[in-house]
């Protein structure tokens, strides 16, 4: 398996790894194998100063906060630091049509004949095939083999939809809040379901960005990550906002996003008490955050990404400000994001030039 | 485990398996060590001078087509003939809480580990915790033992809803259409997929009767298998259109529907042309159908499940009429229904009596 996918790799030009700083170096060595053919895009969130090194072999570019700030100038504001949402300036520089983005605490898992998973392989086979929103089918991924539309799903449905997300799962684990992690300190996910499916329309669910692949030309503009992390008044919020938000605008113009396959082995627990800072004022925000996007409108004038996101964030502006003066800043981060992706990737638009960049 | 589950069967009391007709003896002595605890209430869809054998040992009430008539009346003709969706006369007779249907060539399925599984006891358990609707947890059922509400989960949503219905699924032979029979003859469902899932608010499914249970004080007026059968212009969309009308009904009164575990293995595939042409009407009426229940609105006024249903018909004569005068009669069917209901189940109203009851 390692073997094979090192010698043809699935669309090894048109997708970039992002990966917001490795602490761990064993991280990329257990990874090689799947990895190294793909080209990594490292965004450190802390000190600049500190260097991280990359293993000999990889393909690779660095950006710490001194590159975000030369780079996007003034805009540099969009981009979280000291937290790892700062990710999400490396989905703006890439210029690859698929990003899968990982934790370095994330290891390979194992299936349950005990073959090492390949995470990568998988995200891809989900994006690449239909997903169908508008209408739950029993048997899951009616794209998978051995597997259609049951009874009684319509035919006119059975297209589907262009996949824009597929978000992957965790085995050992748990991706928790910090009240969970509090009461279940010894819960670990052993449970490996054998299953992909469509989240459908209407429905919002909490996207994790430890495990995450996503079609950037198809909804890139949307996976905006936040502001957390340094100066700012939450954390372990970002996927969620990006996830909210991404779903939102997939089920306005008609984008599928999947759950389910491949694993990941999720190392090690955070700390609660730590996450429980950076939480609890999401943990009430949340309350009022659920009902504005369970009932966000977007009108059909907007039929780009771009458009619906800026539509969005005046949305936040107009109805979320008065929570706290927190999503009024949000708000504005969210058109500077735009602002920034769109001179990223005005076509004909230089390359970003990171602090290192190496080539096998 | 079959001998636990004969000494100490969950809700030995409160339970009832209704089975459409039973021409496979080897069926009930498969089940036996599950359902033997049970009370057994079976209608036969055909003609009622044919007997139906039951093994020694099982309790049970068998009611055919003379008895339906006779304990209904004029409103009799509500209940489909030469149809199994005759069975949902059984739900109408019943006095218990939950009801398990599942059909005669539907064996034992084992899991992954050779364990034959006790779908009844599985579908209890879905039953007896709650459902989840209104937000997509990515780690499956909450509530099941090692599993928890993710990270990004409101807080205020963890309650959950009471649970209706838990549908279950099938090894071996899947529940397909005729169309996807015929181009595919030899697919076989053989992926165990280890979750139980709550299917969101706003979502239609294709329930399927075959492996279902239901809480009857909840929902059972909405489980009306409609006009099937012997002079009705289709089939094989009995349990399709009962599981729309819950669950537009379930949406509109808060009750959740739970799909996926119990697995049973489902024997033999029915004849593809014969279902063809079973099916072919409804295979068109369907793109209208769905668009129908996708924007099905309830005022609130509607409290009750009969409230709910007798709204639901209304729309259904209004909306669908002008697709063929069968829905008008289907409409007609549904009042019918509810008003049978209401006179087996008014508060003293007698036993109906079966032509055959035996006690073990």
């Amino acid at each position: 398996m390692a073997n094979s996918t090192i010698s043809s790799p699935a669309l090894k030009d048109e997708l970039d790894i992002v990966i917001p700083t490795i602490r761990n170096l064993d991280f990329l060595e257990m990874w090689r194998p799947f990895f190294q053919p793909y080209h990594l895009i490292i965004v450190q969130d802390g000190d600049p100063k500190k260097t991280i090194k990359v293993p000999e072999g990889f393909d690779y570019e660095l950006y710490n906060r001194d590159d975000i700030n030369r780079i996007l100038g003034e805009k540099a504001t969009c981009i979280s630091f000291k937290d790892s949402a700062c990710r999400c300036f490396g989905y703006m520089v890439s210029k690859k049509k698929y990003i899968f983005t990982i934790d370095d605490d994330c290891f390979v898992a194992k299936d349950p004949t005990g073959k090492e998973i390949n995470a990568l392989d998988q995200h891809i086979k989900n994006l690449l095939c239909p997903a169908t929103p508008n209408f739950f089918n029993t048997l899951y991924d009616p794209f998978r083999e051995g597997a259609d539309f049951v009874r009684g799903y319509p035919f006119s449905l059975r297209e589907g939809v262009p996949t824009a997300v597929s978000h992957g799962l965790w085995l050992n684990i748990p991706d928790y809040d910090a009240p969970t992690q509090l009461v279940k300190p010894r819960e670990r996910n052993t449970r490996y379901v054998d299953a992909v499916m469509t989240i459908p329309k209407g429905t919002l669910f909490p996207m994790c960005g430890m495990n995450l692949a996503f079609d950037r030309d198809l909804i890139g503009p949307a996976m905006y990550f936040g502001l957390m992390g340094d100066g700012q008044p939450i954390g372990r919020y970002d996927d969620m906002w990006a996830g909210w938000c991404v779903k939102v605008i997939c089920d306005h113009l008609g984008l599928g996003l999947k759950t389910g396959l491949p694993y990941i082995w999720h190392s090690k627990a955070s700390n609660p008490f730590v996450n429980l800072k950076k939480e609890y004022k999401g943990i009430y925000w949340q309350e009022e955050l659920i009902p504005f996007f369970q009932s966000a409108k977007l009108p059909k004038e907007c039929t780009t990404v771009q458009q619906c996101y800026l539509e969005l964030s005046k949305q936040v502006k107009a109805k979320l400000s008065n929570l706290d003066p927190y999503f009024e800043k949000l708000a504005n981060a969210m058109v500077t994001w735009i602002a920034a992706w769109d001179q990223l990737n005005a076509p004909g638009a230089a390359a970003a030039k990171p602090s290192k960049t190496s080539t096998k």
